[in-house]
């Protein structure tokens, strides 16, 4: 196993950072290597939204959770979908390119172009010994985020990345098994078998917790996952990406 | 700068591949290292079907480009959106959790998670000095796709990555610059400097494509993807993933 095989499965997330701003050397260091992941096409559908003014931190703070990390960090990173440079390209090329734009696929690749940069830039933080958090909570409520980060048409906010010096090392937590997230030739047929994957992952699960709270927790994973899923939270994104310019059709 | 900055800003595609297979020990730590990426709310909402049957390998090279690197290769890996399990929570737990299920925003979620484990997979991969490239491809026909890995409803295959013994070495391609892709406390509001920043960027692909092709080659970057947006490709996709139970409202 190599450092870099190591590093990627010590991943776990930090939600308390030490009061240490990140250099602009390294926050550059981990934008170019966001940069440096595969692109759909060479399209780049992603921006980057480096926030540093406490005033709008705590902003997003509160919206997102309220979630202390999102203030209290190194630096945060805003990743979002970015189709606003394909507007620009139709202006350029004097072409029409708003049917394409306006896609399911490219709202598709804006979301997957984000997120491959994003854990280049995870693992790039993490290589330098800092912490990193993803933020989903920012999806709470994205026109209030946009309106903080002045966001255009046709961009999405779609998660932020809290980076910063570790306080504290929080536990891994265990992953589905290998054999219910991988599967050969193509998908697993036997729903029995697949339901008593879950089954087996609620028990390492229920145990995870149990070990960890001293018998006072002792959720499963498809407890937590209706818990989670029966809030029906979010159901505005639909309105909100349309309005923005993607997914129309 | 670490060995992990430097691999991941030393990322190529790879597309020609020497006719060596993957060991089995190789394809789990790749696929240990995709499930040791963070996930939303602990969702895990993605699968990943390793392909190695040759006739399936050709049908998919096929339907993709066709591109020979999705039928050679050392190991192909699909990655897939994936929120069947939560048909299987709401099932276990004896809760109806659709209405959350086919949300939009968990779309983005599972579209996210997918993408996150995916870069870890590839910089696994190229840790262990394989070649990667995605194959967005796959997507050209995603209903015959998922017929051929017998994908469920609530699965949506997005992308796929072919890993294997690199045969040669192939350039990186220069990206958007910097001060384009990030933006500080805001996105960068002045619309004409950046267009200066993409006109910038053309000059530079032109000049790396004229290098590269003794003058014979001067795409613009807009250029490129005026042609690549203007074929309004995959627009059954909005049908499609409706049809699989994602993003409904």
């Amino acid at each position: 196993m190599n450092n870099i095989i190591e590093k990627i499965l010590d991943h776990r997330s930090i939600r308390s950072f030490e009061d240490k701003l990140l250099s602009g050397e390294q926050i550059n260091t981990i934008v170019e290597c966001a940069q440096a992941a595969s692109t759909s096409s060479y399209i780049q559908a992603y921006s980057i939204i480096g926030v540093t003014d406490p005033e709008k931190k705590a902003k997003l703070a509160e919206l997102a959770g309220p979630q202390s990390y999102v203030e209290k960090n190194g630096h945060l990173f805003v990743f979002c979908a970015d189709l606003y440079r394909q507007d620009m390209v139709s202006e350029m090329e004097n072409t029409d390119l708003s049917e394409s734009i306006e896609s399911t696929e490219k709202f598709m690749v804006a979301c997957i172009d984000a997120a491959l940069a994003a854990q280049n830039a995870a693992l790039a933080a993490e290589s330098m010994d800092l912490g990193i958090c993803y933020i989903g909570g920012i999806r709470n409520n994205l026109p209030e985020v946009s309106a903080i980060l002045n966001i255009p048409h046709r961009v999405i906010p779609l998660f932020a990345l809290a980076v910063g010096y570790p306080k504290n090392r929080s536990d891994k937590k265990p992953r589905l098994p290998l054999s219910n997230i991988y599967h050969e030739n193509g998908y697993q047929e036997d729903k029995q078998e697949f339901i008593g994957q879950l089954e087996e992952y609620n028990e390492t699960i229920s145990s995870y917790y149990e070990l960890r709270t001293n018998g006072k927790r002792k959720d499963t994973w498809t407890g937590q996952m209706a818990g989670m899923l029966g809030k029906k939270s979010r159901l505005y994104m639909k309105d909100y990406v349309e309005k923005q310019g993607f997914k129309k059709h």
